[in-house]
């Protein structure tokens, strides 16, 4: 499949620097699911989620597809490949079931694994030979940047499954202990002021405008307005969502949205999606771990989010104010590779009212629904279905996770979940009208 | 239960305008029932639609509960209707599950308009002893607004239970006939270039800053910004959508949604909701017609609105760019009070260069998800409940249809559904980036 | 439709007796439905149960499908009622689907009882000219047993409608009251011991081998092998049924079918279908009422009844027992004509030894699964699909019920619903191996 | 949990067969495992069906539970097993969720077999030890048996999951081929005239009457009426079954039991379960296959052997007529040991008008319900759930298949199956009345 992108000098020198990165990223997943069984790396405990074989074959599926298939005379390592590891690019051909990926035993796990090495030598063969022209180049870009997210849902996925195991297995038994509590840390809450006016958020469109990478939602780059308002220092902890179930919010349907109290019914909630009921110790990638009170609170659906919200007198920011209010901080926090996979408490150095945690341990829920921006075009050809097709029911959360891969965020940076969704690493940061 | 209203003179003159109003919108809903047998006023064909008779209860029971019941020593007519006829306010009390209200042959339809009859009998004389004062004038206006939205769902529900009745029947024989089509009408489609900058849209927050009526959603009016764009100056129409149609517009996964694809899929979506399979005719209130080119389209899901402005290499509008373009445009149009009870064909006179139909007719999908307006604050008390909890999982429409009842509507006014709904008049009109 | 019957002179003087009793059983159905509302008439509360108006309709139908319909020249009154009023028989032409009979406002109740009127007419005239030969007849008298087990129906259907509505309206507030207690009944539990060897059961094959109506699946008569059994005298009654209760016997998964248990759990079972929670009223067709503790218990599973007699260390009848005990009984008891429509405590004479409340009251679930009979034989034609197609997932019940109407009944009456049924008045008589 | 079995000497000398049945019982499920991965081993396709891993564990927990944790001060291996493992005892306590049984990566495949040798060397201790009383050595049986059953469910339940998958994966490639057609084989079928009057059947109580293993639900023996009838003298055959489907037999309702009429148009039924829509070739545990005509069709639910019945002009069997005529039959046939692992054209040497094939290639499904003998008693204490409590809406199935184990099957052995059921080796011999 070749993704027509019009206005590029069609070829281009070997990039020496993506080389090693698609090396680097590509190890990162297999590694990802070194401490697995082969029986774990099948698991799927839901439709929504997938099981880690299956993240593993279908990353290395979009490089097949989008980068080799496009050269020429190009021959396809299994036919069946692409039928099993497509995920939802119509435009490709037909798929396999969602639901059903976890009844894929075959190809094996060491299949899977082998068909990543044959994917790779062939990558590895294009670069040396100066086989991929700017476009391959950008595609690879696309299928890391791709690889990357799977790699936060393969953890994501798996945290579940585990989960629905009653042995509640850890995924590792060797993961960096909680950090201490820092003294200062999750104090009473600051507000900081937000610019107000007409601001510029979004990323230039990539690769036609910008060199820097971004995904085609976050494009373009565009002019919002902003009323006074002022946004939380640090996101909500565990000890505030605490506070807000003691005070009886899981029982109080005015405080909930009408599809969120619905929900909080059918399926008895009254916690976070991984706390014991005795609200003292959680589900972690570690196992049963005691809740840490300063931590940001994870796991909660949009739902819970808005109500806890309601509750504090406060509301959820809008994805504007929060690009805003990131767009000149460092790209730093809890990533993956700090190795808790889970939230921390506040431990970077201060910076008088500057927000803190933006980036890495929660992704933080926004009340803007995923819409198209002004002027938003999808790449084009198949990956166009990448992001725009998902454009109804979902909200937008933005700032990345303590499982999201360093490196893979910025401020433009836009997740989307349904509202109803809690198995990602998903908090909040309150907002308020100034 | 009593509606705090802050800051209000808590006593006034009973206004004669107001009670006439009351007497003439309680008639119209009566009077809307009229052609209906008991059992026709008992349908309900899915848990989102009501039965007739319990539109009837419900919108009375709005006034027994917010105005007669903040009487003092107030005594209800039956204490079962609370239960009964309270549709979603949680604040007030348990209610009868809305998928079982088609279970209620007790109280019958002639017990329902009796109990209409009773709360009309001491509304009027409250009127008469000046028992109102401001807030209870207030309630009785937003009872008012609130019977006319059930109006239209009245119509909506019954069309939709009449319709799944093999022998189609007519609502009523003695309609309008289909208006004759205008040569100038659906000619090739024009655009009008919208206002680009800083607009103001919204109204201002009713009771406490404007006299004007309006939902609480609808304020506060606010700043916004829009990009340069324009819209289209009518509706799409039956003919463009049978285009769509014809070029397989329903059988492109490319062109859709992904929810709006499995939709499509699983409903084995192939034209609006009523149309025949031939599409030649469709289910009317006035029972199987022929469709009329000309006429805007409408039962069209958010899915299909959307997919066909893909199609036609558009967009839909914002609501922000639709209520721009309606501010300064009377508001007329095919409304209930016509008796076409059908979409038509554009009669109006020409105004050069205003987009027509804009009002009336079919209610227009925006591309705006249902949010709050910045610094929203709901009505206080158990009518909070009235709009806000349903912020979630919505698309804003926009215009009002041919089942609206005449002088409910407004530039500002902001209806809303799920994006799969397509029992309501809902169609289109395409916008553009300029 | 013509009911292919062999070997059946074509011919036969109109049957007087058969006239009078055709507007005998016709009228009764119209009184059933005289106390209700149109409303009432539409109701339908679950799939397996059909609304007051469609019972009345699809009786008609079924006289004017298979009898006048076989009439030369035959004209349908109206070309929709097929489809709208046939209930299952595919080999007539499609239908209507079940779940949705609640939502046919139209025709309406007085429409319904028109067609009844029209057909009624058309029969008696052909009675007055002789038309009806002696198949006809035959189809004639089916029909009128088909219409008595409809107006079984009609009331249990409408019990369940009633039921689901907050209000629990009266079906009837004239209904006799209660049976006073007699001293001597529900006594401490006698067994009565059963024949034993080989004996026969079953009806003639009607209309070939017997003159007496029976239903195809009653035949043919045939040898059955009975081992040493007693049968309880008397069916279980309330306070048996409430001593199970207060045993713990809903909690305990050892007494229970696994498909039980499961059902238990999954309907929060407690008690039987119309009991209140605090096991001292149940609602009947006369409103709420308090429980009769020596009355049979009533509104019960097949499980429920299985679990019961597995506690009490008996287990249920089998048919062939059950049909064996009632062969020479007088075919008396508390029917529908008696004006109670409910269970009562004994009260007819006592016979030393003989089973009591065989017939009338409830039906008592037996441990038979409902099967052909050795050699059964369908009648031909559509009516075919009248009894045999049911014989999958369903257990036979014996005896008639307080709803069933008085003449409608024999020992050889095969009752059938799938084990969770218990809106029907199902009970149960212990058994016991000798 | 200790098996309360009266009246048998609690001692006895240590049973050396039964130690060597054990372990050759024992070692064959672990050789039906061997063929597949840690994946394969985890695959659940459906809530009826189970991972091969959770067969293995389950079988030895059979014998933890119920053999080892008899012995006094005997401590469990791993206190989780009991409630991952147990499948359905509610007197033992409670368990994991039967749908998420595929959902257990942990434990191992490793870890299971482990667990197993685990318990096979305390079984081997205790047999050289003489700690088995004789209802422990009763217990073992039951367990062994027990084993078996489970060995074929591994493979009905592998070859549906093999079947979801898109590959089509065999479970080994080494089995033995088709066996060649013989020329006499499945000619036209002949009729064999079954004993009349009052015969015997059943199984003598084990252990209490009995030496001879049997489960409770076959005994005890009993008297049954049998009226004139015939068996075919082979099952139905693939040409056979090819033939009603070639005459429509999937598109006529008037053949069909209601439920199987529903379910032909829910699952768009239009053969037998595993055959490709060309109706040539079939999945087997060897993979695709071309679909031999002369072998029995199987992967038949009850719904289609009873409508294949009906359009033959026959009836299925009852179980008593079945059992009748297998009494007097070496219990020979193609099982599971034979290594073909599929049903196979008759092969066995000609004895004149003895029935053929009666044991093992398919389960033949009766039209006799699984209901309690007259006079049955399930086993004591958690054992009486083995059987007894799933005797509601299920069909009984006699002879075995070709993927049961030589040597665990007799003719008066009852299995028993819901009847929508398709994924065992069921398929039908027809019967009619003499």
């Amino acid at each position: 499949m070749h993704l027509a992108i019009a206005s590029i000098t069609p070829t281009a020198p070997a990039d020496v620097d993506l080389a090693a990165r698609y090396s680097h990223v590509r190890a990162r997943s297999v590694a990802l699911a070194a401490p697995l069984s082969p029986e774990d790396a099948m698991l799927q405990s839901m439709p929504d989620a997938s099981p880690c074989k299956w993240h593993l074959a279908h990353s290395t599926w979009f490089f097949e597809q989008f980068v080799l298939g496009a050269q020429p005379g190009y021959c396809a390592i299994d036919a069946h490949w692409a039928y099993l590891f497509n995920s939802y690019y119509q435009s490709v051909g037909p798929m396999h079931a969602r639901p059903q990926r976890g009844l894929l035993s075959r190809p094996t796990l060491a299949q899977v694994l082998d068909y990543r090495a044959q994917v790779d030598t062939r990558i590895a063969l294009g670069f040396e030979r100066g086989n991929f022209d700017r476009v391959s180049q950008q595609q690879i870009e696309l299928g890391l940047q791709h690889e990357q997210q799977h790699q936060e849902l393969l953890l994501t996925d798996l945290k579940h499954a585990f989960w629905c195991n009653p042995l509640r297995p850890a995924y590792r038994d060797d993961l960096r202990p909680t950090r201490p509590r820092v003294a200062s840390a999750a104090g009473p809450l600051r507000w900081i002021a937000g610019a107000e006016g007409i601001v510029e958020i979004g990323a230039a469109r990539w690769p036609q405008v910008a060199r820097q990478f971004s995904f085609d939602q976050e494009s373009p780059r565009h002019r919002a307005l902003l009323a006074p308002h002022a946004l939380a220092q640090r996101p909500v902890s565990n000890a505030d969502y605490r506070g807000f179930i003691e005070a009886g919010g899981y029982r109080m349907p005015a405080l909930w949205l009408s599809d969120g109290w619905t929900q909080v019914q059918a399926g008895n909630w009254a916690g976070p999606l991984y706390w014991d009921a005795d609200g003292v110790r959680e589900f972690t990638l570690g196992g049963m771990r005691e809740i840490e009170p300063q931590a940001p609170v994870v796991h909660l659906s949009y739902y819970e989010a808005d109500a806890f919200a309601r509750w504090a007198g406060a509301r959820l920011p809008t994805e504007v104010e929060w690009e805003q209010a990131a767009a000149d901080l460092p790209v730093e926090g809890n990533f993956a590779d700090d190795d808790f996979l889970h939230p921390q408490s506040d431990a970077l150095p201060r910076t008088a009212d500057a927000p803190r945690q933006m980036f890495g341990d929660v992704w933080e829920w926004t009340s803007s629904a995923y819409l198209p921006y002004p002027g938003f075009q999808p790449l084009a050809g198949a990956l166009g279905e990448y992001n725009g097709k998902f454009m109804s029911g979902q909200q937008v959360l933005r700032g990345g996770s303590c499982v999201s891969p360093r490196g893979h965020l910025r401020a433009s940076y836009r997740n989307f979940f349904p509202p109803s969704a809690r198995w990602q690493y998903s908090g909040l940061r309150l907002a308020r009208d100034a």
